[in-house]
């Protein structure tokens, strides 16, 4: 017996993603996709890599268990009421029902939000810290690409609170995380060959960092700078965290170890990663090391934006929620090079 | 009951993307792997992105029923003679054994065959070509890179001869293709930004795509002209290929979508394909077209160069040779963008 | 005495690399410029690179010798015949004026031409073709980027008429080659890891081609085919061109040597080129070979697209309309790797 | 006249850009070049994009009034004694006068110094914090990459005394700053598509960093961490530096325009620069800012790193040693995109 499931917004790329992974995934069909654009046209005419999956991009959802909507913010939240009104369960991919504060979004997204009854109960998607929440959930908010890689980097020490509370999150993500909608600064000649720093003035992803490193740690006054940077790959995501250690530690890959024990997709490793090495996987690869001039700690993260990143940790959360075994559809090694 | 399958000389990129697709093969277990360097590591330490995989390198083939030789020239040679003497069906990834003719391996790679008696028996792995006698064949000749993207974009014209013998083929490859050994051309600063033709006296390959279209259509005279092309990225072959038709066609397309009907991994497409969507499968994507100035059949064809023109149409091959379903851990969409 | 000249859209890719040009140019003054955008701010706001240029977009032309005009096709018709209303010289970047019979712009660029009296007069911007007539034209028509580096490389054989009529030139482009405008063809991820052809049925600069193959022999009934592809890199063309010789050349390459003796920006080198090393240059790297098993002469090209396919080739125009060195402001090796 | 300079080992990266803008030097000759391999061929042969440089890669340096060594360490300071000895200039491109202290050369580069008597004499050739002292030395240590980028963000406000000690450089390099030495790190298909920090335990630019700090204001404790990142591309650098402020500035950009005031090749910008805008120029773009909600200061910089970081930077030197206006053979934008 298949459950069904729906797409909205497919057309996205990690509307793209996940229509790739649920088409494969042996527990779930692939039922209904909508677009915002592309209506009426089969899902092969607008994205030929997807030609096997047999579907129509259509304007409204059909019957579904289970829905995930990728559409941009506010319109969203929207979305997502009238799916829950209808008793369908919910991964919502945009950061609609990331926040708990409504005003946050009136602040960071600059739209009064238009469901804020359902943003106590969401819960945020990250599996290895709210595992439980999510299989009991009928809406989860799947996190940014940028809290994914920071959270699972600095999540054991702030939580076992190892660390002063000043923390720098330096980011460097590849290009298709700034999404799909065409821009000058995502046009091929002016971002190929180039790095760059951007959003020094505040990103968006910033206010979700510090409100779930706060719940890992009420306790602890934490003073986040994160910097995101643009580099010229189509994928990928790696985070240098850097914090003061309270004390020297013996072994802080150790207690990374345990920390992430029995985690299908987490792995401690014991050299700086590469992006690369999980392009295509549910991966996260976790390098801690100190700093032994300064006693500072250092973590080195890496994922794959557009799946652990998101369209992956969504299809995590979903197989919690239906009751399959976690890792299903999400096998796999990277393909490299 | 799985059948206990290995890999000589892993680490070179065909032969990890072997690992990788055996490793998730439901029917096949990667029993031993070798290494000309490495020996005594386990996999995940030379390979991190197959660190899944618990095997160690070993200086000798373990008991496999089935073995992919991925050395280099010569060197295969003779390990693949050695293994067939012991009973195991071998595909063999280099060179050593698709061409008929012991006298070219003198010319064309600058050796004197030590096997030339296996020659006549082996098959070429190009299964849309040639599948029945791979399933019953011990030893199948893994398709160059650039035979393959040829091959099946012309495949269908030659046979059928609607074309004139004049051919030219040229294909543009990504830099993976070039192999794992260290070259100031692969390097990277020298291979970026840039694209450049090369080996214009005469490709290794080429011998091999006139033999394989003399064995399709004895009769055409062919002169085949192949200039392979650099591009920056790292995998994915585009081969264009140019001949007069004899004669207007009425539809081309409809020609190539029955000459390839029912082949699980061929798409003949509608609009002019990009490697990108191959990216990660065992497809190969053909957009024939005709430039009605000129009576020019053109041919656009796309693949992966380390799948379809590696290690997946090697996996390709073994499914047939050991009774299992062609497709078999082949599935699965491009990774894209 | 410095000589003022202007440039009309200065905010595209040909046009900054104009403005950068100029402005290193020891005897003209950049002293105007206009965009289609950005009007009253200044060009280093728009174009961080360019700060150093102290000048702001204007809406209008002000007084200049000369005037590069770098609008699309169809409106740099009306600038250009304005311009020449004032008694301005131009070279106009754009289509409007490369080919001789108005009605080919409806049948290839979909226009009725503005100022098809100004087709006879306009002097095709080639150079090393039509030196004496650029420096005596009031208007010269810049050539495109593909025709420069297809025209560089076959001139010689079929200006001697040494080759068949069939002629294919396989150009591989970067993809500043398809200007600042965005679509999602030359957005990031999407032209990022991958090679495609395009246009195949029939780009507006074969007619382009063909008309300047022509002129070169008016009795040779050519039969180009012509296929441009986008390859991952932000500048450079690679061109292959393959045509039939009429018997066997001796040295086909002391041939195309002798053809170009004494040219500043032609290089007839003596192994297979790559874009890169033409990078930030005027050059035009020719390698011609003969592929002795089928007697086809095969030669390869590279240009910087912008330069010598765009604003070098069009200051070099330029040097030679207001008499001054050819090469001025044009030196200097290329930025590699 | 024109002066005469060599080139000690012009076949890596910094060596051919050293030969490259010599060659477009208005008073100096580029009269001799050694290389390590390829003694007797022409530069040409070699470097195709340098064929306009009519010299051959000699074995022994010939008569030159100024000479630039590009050797590996150890065996540069080796040349550089023995040139010093003929009584030549020198700029030494490695990192073998860079440190003070003798033994921090058996610490972090694993000999012993051949010549440590000169490691007091030798200048600091970061010419925007020591103009005066290169401009009447006659051995200049041309400063790493990433200590340029790096000291030139932050020089301001430790001289200034306006942070903490604490300092955070994480720095992103493209792939030329490895060199032109063949690693698997830097083989095109390993380092493409990904994103990796590196040397964590310590990188051999940090002693150079803190020294030069410690140069700038010997009072301040400072505690850096430095961590550099390969980005795919070939060129750049971008670095992000972390510190808190003292207190609250009204205006940090004002205060780095204020200490970069006349310097030709320093520009404090007014948005997130990126690093192609620098490409093939000598400068240097600074973006400080304040991250209000931290109190803390981040300042971006971008460099080409073959040209400030290295070869252009190391003519600046020559220049104010020659009594040259400094930025002469310097000049021009950037080639964007």
């Amino acid at each position: 017996m298949m459950v069904k499931v729906g797409v909205i917004n497919v057309t996205g790329y990690v509307g793209m993603e996940l229509a790739r992974l649920l088409h494969q995934h042996p527990r779930v069909e692939l039922a209904s996709i909508t677009g915002r654009s592309a209506v009426g046209q089969r899902l092969g005419e607008v994205l030929p890599h997807l030609a096997d999956i047999d579907l129509v991009i259509e304007p409204e959802l059909g019957e579904v268990v289970l829905v995930f909507s990728a559409l941009p913010h506010k319109t969203s939240a929207e979305a997502v009421a009238a799916a829950l009104e209808l008793g369908i369960k919910v991964v919502d991919i945009s950061a609609d029902f990331r926040l708990k504060d409504a005003k946050d979004y009136e602040v960071w997204y600059d739209f009064a939000h238009p469901a804020p009854q359902l943003l106590g109960e969401a819960v945020y998607g990250l599996v290895e810290l709210n595992r439980h929440q999510i299989a009991s959930s009928r809406l989860v908010a799947n996190p940014g690409c940028y809290p994914t890689g920071a959270l699972l980097a600095i999540a054991p020490v702030v939580k076992q609170e190892l660390i002063e509370p000043d923390i720098i999150i330096d980011a460097k993500s590849g290009v298709s995380g700034a999404g799909r909608t065409l821009t000058l600064g995502t046009h091929f000649a002016e971002a190929n060959e180039s790095v760059s720093a951007y959003a020094l003035e505040g990103h968006r992803h910033l206010p979700e960092i510090t409100q779930q490193l706060s719940v890992l740690n009420p306790a602890l006054p934490l003073a986040v700078t994160f910097v995101p940077h643009l580099v010229p790959m189509s994928r990928g995501i790696l985070t240098t965290c850097y914090a003061k250690l309270k004390g020297v530690k013996d072994d802080v890959r150790e207690l990374y170890r345990e920390f992430y024990r029995g985690e299908p997709f987490i792995r401690v490793v014991e050299a700086p990663p590469q992006t690369k090495q999980t392009l295509g996987t549910n991966l996260c690869l976790i390098y801690p090391t100190i700093d032994l001039r300064t006693g500072r700690l250092i973590v080195v993260s890496c994922i794959d934006n557009l799946i652990k990143g998101g369209a992956g940790q969504a299809v995590q959360s979903m197989n919690l929620m239906l009751g399959f075994p976690e890792g299903m559809a999400l096998e796999g090694a990277a393909v490299y090079p």
